[in-house]
């Protein structure tokens, strides 16, 4: 028996069937009404955080390159780091799922079970969207999140704070690019597919009330240092020895700093902070469970970005990180 | 010259311009934060709405019908046509822009145009978004609106209401249909091109009491009708004589009935309401300065969902409307 296709439910057929399905995994409160009407209504603490972004395949990903269930988890993640980059808490998110009619209704369901599954952890639920036929398959999330305690932007940098990092960089674009050479095991592969999600500790940091500037990197440290930088007006020096490079993959010398610092992919935040948040940082570590990473320091706009050796001597960097269009990146 | 694609300016050039560009059409009170970091921040009075729909080329438009101003006209009406199906108000939009690298700089800055030209009307600000490489072209947009006035949903409606549809019904599906075979203008066309918002008459609904349960018409008038029954637990009785039928366009007997009752593409408002709503129509009349019309009444569930002739005979309908992934329809 030939296995059903979105085409052979309709979109009717797949909205009702996502209602059946969404029922569980779309239960918090502040929601009046969720998916099967023309909106949904929430409430939600202000103020409200809204972002969207999309994965399209042959763009962000390839549908060989992983699981559905990694997909669905994927596109909640990289929307949930726009939210955590702002110190927020997402709460609410709606799915703009498109197939072309052929696609297996299984491997769409598997998508909603990963974005349904991740989302429930950080307590968010689906409360609408979208499904409609394409030529190209693409999963695109609008999250709203509260910052009932604040937030964050990209403008909070000031001269005199620390630069830090979560986690560990480069990992995430050296899967990425072993998966444009055809392979699709190992740590890194996993690392690309399932980005970590600081909300957490973002919200930790924005409670201590020291935080400066934030951003997630998903273009690359330096290229989301220079947006910091320029929104904040303000320069930075990254001490290239102290970027947590990432263990776990072979790579030729050199090639861990500039996966760390052009790779792009991590989802990890990059923020400034008040010199005295370095009191609080055994207890954020616990907290976050993640290394939290000291890589240098935010100076006068007129002294630019600079990514200085252990001896102070400025290296050199390429300029520019990811760019969907641009022929940089991929 | 060769005029500038979007590969040309790549990602970070696209959005530095729509920042230049939509400083003016982004201002609104509530809004924090808006374009330019990770999330944007608003305040918005609760209950809060929020909807997504999406517009995708060869699916749902060709590039050659229409204007690229009217694209972006009709992603912001058909998004608002489900806040005023709420009985809400637009406040903030999301625009989710995908497009190949081919595509002029031009055309996209004309889809934005039309988009925040009309949003504007309605005072609501673009505050975020996203630009992504993609083959087909597409434009999705994600509406917050408030509903601090009260809102409506397909389950209000209670046997005793009468029915009502906003508007004339058809003339938009036949524009379609007219595009379909090559033929570009026309009064039909442009009805298609770019669909009513209805969000004052609706609020004015809303604010009367007396509404039970509302939609938009995209599906189809009797499809659409058939969604409200269901969530209401309901039936109705449609009087095919009193179907206000757009005139302006040549029909042979009874196709006029037909794309009215199963044409959609109306984004007119089809709603129930207790029948003392009949004394507040003149003034709703005036004050939408549009049509409404009562077109039957809500009946128990068990007695479904029929249409009638002026005799009070049941007519044949076919079961249906519009399905993106079906074979009806399109």
């Amino acid at each position: 028996m030939r296995r059903p296709r979105l085409g052979d439910i309709g979109e009717f057929g797949w909205i009702a069937r996502l209602l059946r399905r969404t029922g569980a995994a779309g239960s918090r409160s502040g929601i009046l009404l969720g998916l099967g009407d023309d909106a949904a209504v929430v409430r939600l603490a202000p103020p409200i955080l809204v972002t969207t972004d999309v994965l399209v395949e042959g763009v962000h990903f390839r549908r060989t390159w992983g699981t559905p269930r990694q997909l669905g988890r994927r596109a909640f993640a990289v929307n949930a780091s726009d939210i955590a980059a702002m110190g927020g808490i997402p709460a609410f998110a709606l799915v703009d799922l498109r197939a072309p009619a052929s696609v297996p209704v299984r491997y769409l369901d598997e998508v909603y079970s990963g974005f349904c599954r991740a989302a429930a952890r950080y307590r968010t639920a689906l409360v609408g969207g979208n499904t409609s036929r394409s030529r190209e398959l693409s999963v695109a999330v609008t999250l709203l999140g509260s910052a009932a305690a604040g937030y964050a932007t990209r403008a909070g940098c000031r001269v005199g704070d620390d630069l830090y990092v979560t986690g560990r960089l480069g990992l995430a674009r050296a899967g990425l690019e072993t998966l444009y050479d055809g392979k699709r095991s190992g740590v890194s592969v996993r690392r690309f597919l399932e980005p970590p999600v600081r909300v957490v500790l973002a919200q930790a940091l924005v409670r201590t009330g020291l935080l400066g500037g934030m951003i997630d990197i998903s273009d690359g440290c330096l290229q989301d240092l220079r947006h910091l930088c320029a929104a904040s007006d303000v320069g930075a020096i990254v001490e290239a020895h102290r970027v947590p490079i990432a263990p776990g993959y072979r790579h030729a010398a050199g090639e861990g700093l500039r996966l760390a610092l052009h790779g792009g992919e991590d989802y990890e935040l990059l923020f400034s902070a008040r010199p005295t948040l370095a009191h609080h940082l055994p207890a954020l570590r616990r907290r976050a469970r993640c290394p939290i990473t000291r890589i240098g320091r935010i100076v006068a706009a007129r002294d630019g970005l600079r990514v200085v050796d252990q001896h102070g001597q400025v290296l050199p960097v390429r300029h520019g990180g990811h760019d969907h269009f641009g022929r940089r990146g991929r």
